[in-house]
């Protein structure tokens, strides 16, 4: 197989898009499929301040690494979660963010969840009985607080992560075999910020995994191998599966799904009639100020305060 | 296994009702299902007249049976394709259609496709090269046109085929990965008539395929094995295949798919704005009459008569 632009012998073949490249072109064109996104979704300006959430891996790295090659003015936020897995997996993830950022001279905000909350994410589902042994719900309640709160106070014009196309359509994918409407019309590559909450895009939206892992490898960056050891329920990964399936049988299937479903979408498929089902009213958290659904503490908040009382009352 | 109503053997488990049936049980269960959907979908009434398309195989006949023992006024309608395939097919698939009425003293209207067209269904397809190799695009054209015009000329108050949940969620999984909306739209287990279309409706749209198999071999009703020779293109079967996968590490994801999309439905979501993409204005077939969008033939009238003419050619 020859790179299709300068007939070298080619790294990568992507049979949905007929195109095989060499390793220099396809870090060439990964860029272009971000910009591309980054437009053609109207996810930020050239003269925007960008915060890119940060795990350590392939995805949110490789992500940073593209969004400054093109120019923008990204800062990263690592989120500390306190997760071990006997792989010490938060203090390795950390590791590759800073390293990642010191070598270039980039600006890496961090949180210690474990500080802010009193407790690590699997201390904190414990404590808490959120989500069954799985700590994934506070874990995502927690982030999306924390980026929220970060983005928000750093004036960031747009907070960006790391979903990379497997990902945006596994979530379609479940929302749609429930015909979860809700979700579905909330599922976009930009979501417009409102008061009291930043604007987020995923200019990585149309790049398969294989895509993403491949830039990071031949871009020579240094990111976290492991998943996180509580990752993913069993229903997302067998989604995954199946849709692997589909696209081996169906190259471009994948691709044609999310592309099909968001221009579905930009014709007003999910817009709810008026009224029915719309945005509900929001109210300041009374104790962080970020918008929630009921007046009163946020679930976030909610959380945290009752970390506080079972430490308390385990100490008593 | 035993049977939830008298503690018999089952012979039937059906995981995603978490229920386990004896054959007299699992007998008495089919006719209920498909009574609550005619209800639950307002196909047809108990004074309504009905018929029944079948095709000899083991959905359409053991719809028959059921609609006959739930007291329902059907009659049935099969239409030959002219079909060979090596095992006489649409011979013996006829066979099957009278045997059934013959033994229950129903009557079968018959339509002989090579004689309405002048050709086999696999000859019009070669004859008009429509379709490509595959006879599938111009014999649902041929059913539809003829389905339509034995339940308007008999008067009938309903059309209903024997469409399980499988080929149901087969449709509605290839429409969703394309989102097209306007076949989505119009997928429904009872579509109203309108002039010049009789309604359709599809009582065993809430059956899996192997409860109506089930259903037939414990009636003993005899029918043809045979899936047609040209049957279901590979996408088809492949998308089948991906969801008895889906199902078998979900139960009950087909079920909760269609139920959820239909309610979804109902509730507007694929209600078209007001004059964009509704329904087109239809003009009488200048031959048949049969409503079609353009001005002039109908496709099935324009079928035949490329048919005659292109016998007409060969012949001189």
């Amino acid at each position: 197989m020859k790179c299709r632009k300068c007939g070298a012998t080619a790294a990568i073949n992507m049979r949905h898009h007929r195109l095989a490249l060499c390793g220099p072109h396809f870090l060439e064109w990964v860029p272009e499929q971000a910009q591309r996104a980054i437009e053609r979704y109207r996810m930020f300006s050239p003269t925007d301040r960008v915060l890119v959430a940060v795990s350590g891996g392939k995805d949110s790295l490789g992500l940073w690494d593209v969004l400054v090659r093109l120019g923008y003015s990204a800062d990263g936020l690592y989120i500390g979660l306190g997760i071990d897995g006997g792989v010490a997996y938060s203090d390795q993830s950390l590791t590759r963010c800073r390293t990642f950022a010191e070598a270039r001279g980039l600006r890496l905000h961090t949180v210690d969840v474990p500080s802010e909350l009193g407790a690590s994410i699997p201390e904190v589902a414990r404590l808490t009985h959120r989500g069954q042994q799985k700590p994934c719900s506070v874990c995502g309640l927690t982030k999306r607080h924390e980026m929220n709160r970060v983005a928000l106070e750093g004036g960031y014009d747009a907070l960006a992560t790391g979903h990379n196309l497997d990902d945006e359509v596994a979530v379609l994918f479940g929302n749609t075999l429930n015909w979860s409407t809700g979700y579905l019309g909330r599922q976009a590559p930009a979501l417009e910020g409102r008061p009291g909450f930043a604007p987020k895009v995923k200019p990585f939206c149309r790049l398969l995994e294989r895509e993403t892992a491949a830039y990071a490898l031949l871009r020579g960056i240094e990111y976290v191998y492991d998943e996180c050891p509580h990752a993913e329920g069993a229903t997302n990964l067998m989604h995954k599966n199946l849709l692997n399936r589909l696209e081996a049988e169906r190259p471009g299937a994948k691709l044609s799904f999310y592309l099909s479903f968001l221009r579905a979408r930009e014709a007003g498929l999910f817009v709810q009639p008026e009224g029915e089902l719309s945005q509900p009213e929001m109210h300041p958290c009374s104790s962080c100020g970020q918008p929630t659904t009921a007046p009163g503490e946020c679930t976030y908040c909610r959380t945290r305060r009752r970390v506080r009382e079972q430490k308390e009352a385990i100490r008593d």
